[in-house]
Order: structure tokens, then C-alpha cells, then sequence
């Protein structure tokens, strides 16, 4: 969302007609017809929510932007971008406002495991409906990351990046899931991950292979931190979505996982004028036997109709005749 | 080693004359020629101790791989290979019974972190002289991985890689060893890292930087799964140290880190006939101040003169006017 200061926050890269009456206004009122029309279940908001640099108040700021979120009573979820902690609280100080506020799921890190780096990392299970036989397992496992700001150590330039405490984290969080689910019913469930910075194999693509577009550099680590591999070794996660690249809209689909961005959705960042903002719906069925058996996507742009566009399925469950390769065991 | 049933194991790619009186127990001379020579402090094994697949008993072979270096009374420590697992005995298993061998400071795993991926992951701090300021504290650090053998991931091929719940342990070791340095000197305690199968990054080097041969292609993982980020980033480990490849010898630098194999030893193990087996040399000078203050490398051939070759320092500690760039704390 790039939030700042409400009114007072002039627009970026829109056409000249746009400009004297844009401001953080319009990512407020994108948000709110994204919700209209769409009635989701859950908003995620990948990170960036504020760009602290031209916020007074980062709580303010905070508190103007995730407004319409919390209007609607819709749970909502959020992570940390590389912007949040540059107005007048930090990463923690961010994420600890964060958890305070309505309606959000949205946790400072996983009770129980102290050592875990950055702020707002946690998992949500998705259950099944009520009175059936997966209202009390997940259905669907959300994973939510901090990718960092900026690399702290010297002979690495650029951008943070997913540490092995998270990652551990995250394999044992799956590990646990499934054998809970294992435990209750033999189908296990899929998982999306949620964090900011696109990872170094979102550069793995090319108009070729990918739905959506390319239209800048993929702004990753410098390094490969091996998040990757933690996600295809775990096995649940079957798309990644994140932030960071306002031109790039894209999802690739790599060893099984879908790596996908949300889009460029705040009108005080970057864009481009006369490409509209953007954002992506995720919409997952369950068959019969309550289990998730499809995941698809599409994005909506920020036009008079809000069109829908890219539409496309990111995972079959296998038994539906999808494209699900045999899951191996670890180890 | 790649050591087998001993006098009944032939050589590999050895010349014509020498194949007929050639087998493990070359192997073994070659061991004791480099104990005599060196008097090293410590001997270090980087896996593939024994070849399983034609050792009828592991545990008979492991103690014939190891026996010169039990006979010397020298300290020693092992880590396992892709192919120590193929007898008689599972990884546990033979990092069961190395444990418990005569003067070896082998560990099966760290104590107090149970969710660790494979077996032989372990460090030892080497303190400093009995009677000196640095006697009780690590002046330098050894770290000991479990590269595991091969995935188990179908969509990705090829050998086994070092998991987050290791790079995990790595990292909350190395910053407990750096906080208790602290406490007591200034001076922080380099380290050294040994496991079997080289890193994707062993593949960035040519001959214009690295010293020694490269005469394969690098046999690493074919996925990234971040140790050598996690490596920069700790910041005490300025060299690696594997095995796995037997025709590459090289040290190369990267970020700060040097990339070194050990170099062919064993006998009956893949080589080049003409082309000596040989080991690798790793020799830390301490300063005035009982801190280390230089690391160098060199190998001894196999041959008449159990030549040294490729003599190289691998770090200095900067006061002394060496290269190391200015350490940076993370966070």
C-alpha cells in the first residue's frame, strides 16, 4: 500500500489528469471496492503497508491504512516490507502495533521459539466448515514471513532475506501440520506463504513460462538463502505471493510451486501511469470430502469495471485429476 | 577414505605397476607417512570413511579406516559421507560407532537440539594454552556438518544438502561462541567448517582464482539451500572444507570465505592414475596476545617425498595487517 499521510500523500507515476485529486486516498478507496466485490474470506497485505519515509506517524499511518480493512470485519493478515520501520517505530515497534489491531490474525512471531529472526512470522490454519469431519484440522496452512529489510553484513550487498531460524521454524511448522492431518484424514493439506521480498528464483522466469508480466528487474537478496528448498523439501506450499516489485505482476510455476506476486497496489509507490494498480484474489474449493481440492487465482485492476484478468489454476488436488505429482516422505 | 575390507580391496585408477600390490592398506600407510610428518594436533575425516558398498562389515571397516589414527593416541573427528551408510550399518549407525572409537572427539549430535537433521553434526572449541588469558575460551571455532547423502525430494535430483535446522544450530552456535568471546577478550575466535559434499558455491572459481586444480565438475546438491549465506553471515568461519570430489584439490575465496577440498586420499576411490592421492594441511599460529592470528593450508602428494604443494594463508587477523574486512554484528 506504501501508506503515508493520508490526503496530504500526492500519487505516484499516474497520468497527468489523475494527479491533482490522487492521494493515499485511492489505495483506501481501491481497498474498499477490492472488498465489495470480491466479499473475501481473508485480506493479506504483503508488506510495504506504510512507507515510513513520508509518514509522520507510523501508527497513524498504519491506523489510515489497514482502515478499510478493519471497517469490514474481515479477518485480515499482514507481514513486514523493507519500508514500514522507516517512520517513527521500528520493525518490532510495527509489528507490535499491528497485533493490536481489529480484527487481524496477524502474530509477532510463533509462541515457544525464541530465537526466531524478525517480527511477524506465524502460520494460520485454515479449518474445515463446521460439523464435518475437518472442522477441527487444517484444511489449508498459511505461512506468513519476514524477508528483512536490508543485509547487515558487509560483503553482502542489497536486500534482507529469510534466515535459517525462520526456516526452521517453517519446516517444523509444516512437519507438525502434517502429521496432525495425517493423524485425522489421509489427505494433507496444501499451504501458501505470504512475505515481501520475491525470492532469487522469481528471476527463473520469462514471458515464456509465466502468467502476468515482467517489466522490471526482480529486486531479490543478492544471496540464496535457500527458502526455496525449505518450501519444495516441506512440500505443503503450493504458491508463494509477494510484494516489493510494483511493475511486476507474474506467477511462475517452479518445481511444483507457484511464485507469484501480488501486484502493485498503493498509489504512493512507484507504477506506472496509465497500468493500473492491482490486486490478487485467491479462491480455494473444497471437494466434497472437505478437503481443499483447487486453488486458483486472478487479479483485479483498479479500472471503472475492476477487471478481472490472469485468471488461472495453481494447484489441483491429484485425486481430481489435477497435476499434483506422488508427495515423498522426508527422510 | 572410501576404505573397504582392506588388503582384499583393490585400488582405483593407479598405475599398471602399482595396481598389483596396491589396496586400503595404501590408504592406511598413507595416513601414518602423514601423522609422522605433520604431527598434527588433530586429524580430520570428511566423510566417505569407508566405501559401503563393498565393505562387508561397517563397523570392521571403520575400524580399519580409522586404526592409524586410533594408534597415533591424536585427537580426531569425522563427518560422514554420501557413501559411509552403504553396508552393513545405517548413517545413525555409523556415526554410532565412530562416537564411540578411542581418542576421537566425533559427536553423534548436539545435545539439547533434538530436531537436527542427519548425524555428526557437532563443533569444538580449541582454547587457547593452558596458563593464558585465552585458556578458557575458544580461539578457535570447529564446526562439523552431516551433508547427507541423497534427496529425498522428488522433484529435485542429485545428492543431499546441509537443512535449515542445521544452519539453525550453526548460527546459534556461532553467535553463543561469539557472545562468550566477548565477555572475556576482544578478540573474536575464527573458525572452520568440515563437511563431505562441496556447496554450489565451489563451482564459482576458474583457475584465475583459486589455487590447486579443478578436474570434474562440482558434484553439489543441485538446489541452493543457503549455507554458505548462512556462513557470511555468522561471520567466524573463514574456511570450508570438504571431500567428495577426488580429482578437484582447490582452495578459493568468496566473500571472505575460503572454499577448500581436502583432496583425493583414499585408494579405492575414483582418481587419476600418475596423479598422487593426497591431503590437505591446516596450520593456526597464535599471536602475542594467545589469540589466532594466521591460518595457512598446504597438501602433501602420496609420492616419494610426500611433497608439499599449493602453500597458501587462508586469513590473518586484520591488526596484524592482514585482509580481513572489518567484522559486522548482524541486526
Amino acid at each position: 500500500m506504501h501508506y503515508a499521510d493520508g490526503r496530504k500523500t500526492p500519487c505516484e507515476d499516474v497520468l497527468p489528469k489523475q494527479l491533482a485529486h490522487c492521494s493515499d486516498l485511492n489505495t483506501s478507496i481501491f481497498i474498499n471496492r477490492m472488498i465489495k466485490s470480491e466479499k473475501p474470506d481473508l485480506i493479506v497485505f504483503t508488506g510495504d503497508n506504510i512507507f515510513g519515509f513520508d509518514a509522520t506517524d507510523a501508527a497513524s499511518s498504519m491506523n489510515a491504512a489497514f482502515a478499510p480493512a478493519i471497517s469490514s470485519k474481515i479477518p485480515w493478515a499482514a507481514v513486514l516490507g523493507n519500508h514500514d520501520q522507516e517512520s517513527t517505530l521500528s520493525r518490532e515497534g510495527v509489528m507490535k502495533h499491528i497485533v493490536t489491531m481489529k480484527h487481524t490474525l496477524s502474530q509477532l512471531n510463533p509462541q515457544g521459539f525464541k530465537a526466531i529472526d524478525g517480527f511477524g512470522n506465524y502460520n494460520l490454519e485454515v479449518h474445515g466448515p463446521e460439523g464435518t469431519n475437518s472442522m477441527n484440522k487444517s484444511v489449508l496452512n498459511l505461512y506468513f514471513l519476514d524477508s528483512g529489510d536490508y543485509s547487515t553484513v558487509s560483503s553482502i550487498p542489497g536486500y534482507g532475506w529469510i534466515k535459517p531460524s525462520q526456516q526452521f521454524w517453517f519446516q517444523e511448522t509444516s512437519r507438525n501440520l502434517k502429521k496432525k492431518s495425517k493423524a485425522k484424514a489421509k489427505a494433507e493439506a496444501p499451504g501458501l506463504a505470504y512475505f515481501h521480498i520475491p525470492l532469487p528464483e522469481y528471476a527463473m522466469f520469462d514471458k515464456s513460462n509465466f502468467t502476468g508480466v515482467r517489466q522490471e528487474g526482480i529486486s531479490s537478496p543478492t544471496v540464496n538463502s535457500g527458502f526455496f528448498t525449505s518450501i519444495v523439501e516441506a512440500g505443503d506450499v503450493k504458491a508463494l505471493f509477494t510484494g516489493h516489485d510494483h511493475l511486476n505482476d507474474f506467477c511462475g510455476r517452479l518445481s511444483g510451486v507457484h511464485l507469484c506476486y501480488g501486484g502493485g497496489f498503493g498509489y504512493h509507490a512507484y507504477g506506472k501511469a496509465g497500468w493500473a494498480r492491482r490486486a490478487r484474489v485467491v479462491v480455494v474449493d473444497l471437494g466434497k470430502d472437505e478437503n481443499v481440492k483447487s486453488i486458483k487465482t486472478w487479479k483485479r485492476l483498479d479500472d471503472e469495471k475492476l477487471s478481472v484478468i490472469d485468471e488461472e489454476v495453481l494447484w489441483r488436488r491429484r485425486s481430481s485429476g489435477g497435476r499434483r505429482k506422488k508427495p515423498v516422505d522426508r527422510g
